[in-house]
């Protein structure tokens, strides 16, 4: 073990020089933008400037270099003291701080990756330990069997932690995960500066319990005065000499700190200095500053790699799948992720203890070195996985049920701010689960990622287009979701159909086609047996449409289709009528006159029971389908 | 202090007994069912049967007695052995319990207030501790100023969580507003039985960092022998004695435990005992019992107080506001929120430290001894408020940004399953916040709640609207979700307008329009602006339609309206174009034939920038609805 140098004073005196001045140039920020949060600046003033200027290695003119130390602001409201730090380091001009919060500059209210020193968006508390907590390199954790060769640099990953964020159970989530996988590449700091938003935090300056709490949750604790430049270099220092355990430092700080008459006090969350105070509390800051130009320099990273291999991920091989043979999606999903897993090393997997149900434990016994288990967090899950895909050094699937995603939603919707290209997949959808019940049931969740602007949703309705969608998936930029069925159905397609985002199937027609029926999994194979029925009666045939994505979905052949079919359309879906397929078609088709939709969709809180009777119970069965389809033709 | 007395050996005996009787009732059921979680249910025999028979008071006749004790299965899929204590208390048939999981029986796969017995649904885990923090009665908690003289009966609640389980963030939460708010009559029991669904839990037997973890978060805590009757007997009348804390009873036990070849052992999560093992199982478990027949009963609850006041709660007075006035409806909701808590004491309101933003501070102010702070911890907020709501105590409001209302979908789905009638209130949708960026902004809080099937969704677009909303929520079963905005905006409606669920108003009409403009909050202004300037124009005249509620949405005026307007529909709305209004009208006019709706709505990530920036980048602005009505005519 080294031992530690104290900095010597010149340093010393530097680090306290940048703080000031990453603190006047906060408050100069937000008076410019007329909002903001300058208090919250402020309390971190001095953890920034020793992070940015004494601790972390990084190349300031290569923020997304992969051998950089990341660093995750999860207090995203401290955001200027983040851009300031990086004018500071001389990426950012010093005069574009004042554009902050402008529709014409990416310094935004909360950090987003619009900035190349952004891995993930935050600002909604809570998330960035979680997305941290993957955000390095798996070589660095030799207790997990993660090993990715190609990626081989060695770095490590700092993420701020304000007090009022700690009482978001995702952090516990986070601080669970990190200490169970032994990641002592990662340090948190925690800046307890005693006040929230709109009074104290709960545990106000009782660094004692904060210090019990990270401890119990297995890490190794410092606590600190977040304002003393050099307890604090100490302090980071000790922290990269730990083994096994990742390290939290709990920093007693006040918010405000350094702002006379405003430090420490309540009412100041979200306020910029007001216009007549703002010179005096700017010129307390500058006398303490002993030299004003720049005299500290980031270090640089002691590795360097190639980029991320970024090529297309293919199936190895075609599915293996014979027309007519049953196959639940979900498993089918085990097989083709494994198959992925085989075409890239980039390719690995998560889950929330739900592998024997996902099935994405077909690919852990393939690749056990790529697959991490989450336990029950789905919060902690989804962060991990967006973490994994930053920087495009992994292509990530997180699976669960898809119930449960909705447990990560929050995470969800900022992962497309963060502009990730995790993939999520979601078993166990809709009433066709049967005896289970409602709560293991997901009925909202194409309402859910449908309303999430760059994803993707995949409802593929046999085995061999579940393993396209993957292979898609993989491919696809944004957040893609796939949606798989628990109940084993027949496989509809060849070995060799072709399947794009965005175009559908047209799975059944004829020249006489009174209705266009659209159905996705379970309910397609329903919609082809209601067919059969129809076909069967002798007079009316209909025309069935696989979209196979909801989201984009294939307009041009639904209204080609409806236009064959006299205009008649319907929709029969696995889920509740408001925001999913049904909705889709609407919207598709919504600037057509003539058209009309009618929507066969679960409509109440379900009940146990089984499959069959459950569909039929909420009128998403063949038969409910073939009697939509008589009055349809009636009217 | 009461000493302890230890049962005598007939009662050990007794408890033991009804242990086993418990698990054999659930073998038989999870066999009937052929599905189901039988060792998960036999690691809490001993649990249950302590609880059930020694330490809870209770009325077994009458479940829903506001005196009882509470209990919560948060790990819901243990249902076979609640199903089993309640048929032991008496309450359940036995025989019925072989309808488990059956469709015409309420005994559903996880526990739901379908039955008597029940006040909140569990099955998605992590998530009965946050209801049970305040399934209890205000005036046993002296600690808080909580007081409502009408319940004033003293019961303790008891909530039974897995060990799995506790990797949910949402239980830290839950553990961390227990202790805050000093719940002494709160007990929970993490029953530690080492195994979840696919692998151990992180922890497996460590029973000294359960320890801990929740003396960190300030819980009195025993760790015990889940097994041995007597030791628990001893915990919870131990529990009994403390004051000032919540006691957590962490409890060492084996899934699957008395059951041969199975206790202990990996890969039996959630299977049935298979047929030709079952009757060698059966014997085992019966040969422990020493007498068969009920030996033990519930003690009763020492109080007894009346049923709720269910009468309907009517603003003092009319809303005063001038037509014209600048006011936005969060601020409004405050001064609403304060009305209502003067009409009626049983009205509550909970924020995670947004208060200063969602104007819940009004409320506070007023009423301080009926405001709960969950300070920045969504999930368990709306836990809390789901808890409060139980049994009709209080009509709870919850309140924070609508866009974090997305940490907390999973409790909100579940609460429509627990048929909940918690009030939830979100602020600053929208890209129309500014410049706070897009982290902050709701944009697919509408797709999220109308998935929800019992919610109500209200859009008010003025003051006067916006207190009638919480008026009306305050008295409308199952969820009610308010969605308030930011900006000021001027008042439409007189003090004495009427206002129901389902009720348009139409706010601008001629004889001649040439288009319906269907907007709600900001772009309903926006609508009346681009009405303003195509008559100013001289040429085109729109009828203007405010729904009130999108869902349900008065689908008559909106027809009627299209009808009167050639067919023709514009919506415009600050949210994403998926699951919103736009698809909701679609929706509501889907079926009939020659309508066209266009929809405006936001469609990507939105940025940092003024207001009305923001409006006009994303396209719902006067100035494109103007375009569009123009566009719209033209085609």
């Amino acid at each position: 073990m080294t031992s530690y140098h104290k900095p010597d004073e010149k340093t010393l005196q530097g680090l306290k020089d940048v703080a000031n001045k990453l603190r006047i140039n906060s408050i100069k920020a937000t008076c410019a933008s007329n909002s903001g949060h300058p208090t919250s600046c402020c309390s971190a003033a001095e953890l920034m400037s020793v992070l940015f200027f004494n601790t972390m290695r990084y190349k300031a003119d290569d923020p997304r270099n992969q051998c950089n130390d990341r660093f995750v602001l999860s207090k995203g409201h401290a955001a200027p003291i983040l851009y300031a730090a990086w004018a500071e380091a001389g990426f950012v001009k010093e005069s574009e701080l004042l554009n902050l919060r402008k529709v014409d500059c990416d310094l935004e209210g909360h950090p987003t990756p619009k900035l190349a020193f952004v891995d993930v968006a935050t600002g909604s508390l809570g998330q960035g330990l979680g997305a941290a907590s993957w955000i390095q390199n798996y070589y660095q954790c030799p207790y997990f069997l993660l090993r990715l060769p190609a990626l081989c640099c060695r770095y490590r990953v700092y993420c701020m932690m304000g007090d009022g964020e700690c009482s978001e159970g995702s952090v516990w989530e986070a601080m669970a995960f990190a200490s169970y996988y032994k990641l002592d590449n990662l340090v948190a700091i925690m800046d307890v500066n005693r006040l929230g938003q709109s009074e104290a935090a709960p545990l106000k300056h009782d660094m004692e319990t904060y210090r019990k709490r990270c401890e119990a949750f297995g890490w190794n604790t410092y606590v600190v005065d977040g304002h003393d430049v050099e307890e604090l270099c100490k302090a980071f220092w000790q922290a990269q000499q730990v083994k096994d355990k990742p390290t939290c430092i709990v920093a007693k700080t006040f918010k405000g700190k350094g702002l006379k008459n405003i430090e420490n006090l309540d009412n100041w969350h979200g306020k910029p200095i007001p216009k007549d105070r703002v010179d005096d509390v700017l010129k307390d800051l500058q006398a303490l500053i002993q030299v004003p130009n720049k005299t500290l320099t980031p270090k640089l990273p002691k590795d360097d790699t190639a980029p991320a291999d970024l090529s297309v991920i293919s199936l190895p091989s075609p599915p293996a799948y014979k027309k007519g043979e049953k196959m639940a999606t979900r498993r089918a999903y085990g097989v083709a992720l494994a198959k992925m897993g085989e075409a890239s090393k980039r390719v690995v997997a998560l889950d929330g203890d739900t592998k024997n149900s996902t099935f994405s434990e077909t690919f852990k016994k393939a690749f056990p070195d790529r697959y991490i288990e989450c336990f029950i967090a789905e919060q902690n899950m989804v962060g991990v996985a967006i973490g994994c895909a930053t920087r495009d050094r992994t292509v990530a699937f997180a699976s669960t049920f898809a119930a449960f995603f909705s447990r990560a939603y929050d995470q969800i919707r900022m992962g497309a701010i963060s502009q990730t290209n995790v993939n999520l997949v979601g078993s166990h959808c809709g009433v066709s689960i049967g005896e289970d019940g409602p709560s293991q049931m997901a009925l909202e969740d194409l309402a859910m990622f449908r309303a999430i602007p760059t994803c993707t949703v995949f409802y593929p309705s046999d085995a061999v287009s579940t393993e396209r969608a993957v292979e898609l998936s993989a491919n696809t930029k944004g957040i893609c979701f796939i949606r798989t069925s628990r109940p084993d159905t027949a496989v509809l397609y060849a070995p060799d159909e072709k399947f794009k985002v965005g175009l559908a199937k047209i799975v059944r027609q004829s020249d006489n086609d009174c209705v266009t029926v659209i159905g996705a999994g379970i309910t397609l194979h329903e919609a082809l047996s209601a067919a059969d029925t129809l076909a069967s009666e002798g007079k009316l045939k209909i025309r069935v449409i696989d979209p196979f994505t909801i989201k984009p979905l294939d307009a041009v052949t639904i209204l080609a289709s409806a236009r064959a079919t006299g205009g008649k359309i319907i929709t029969v879906e696995d889920h509740y009528k408001e925001g999913g397929l049904g909705e889709a078609v609407l919207s598709a088709v919504g600037k057509e006159p003539g058209i009309v939709v009618t929507q066969l969709a679960v409509t109440g809180v379900p009940h146990s029971g089984k499959p069959q009777e459950m569909l039929d119970l909420f009128g998403i069965s063949a038969k409910h389908i073939a009697e939509a389809v008589r009055q349809t033709v009636a009217n």
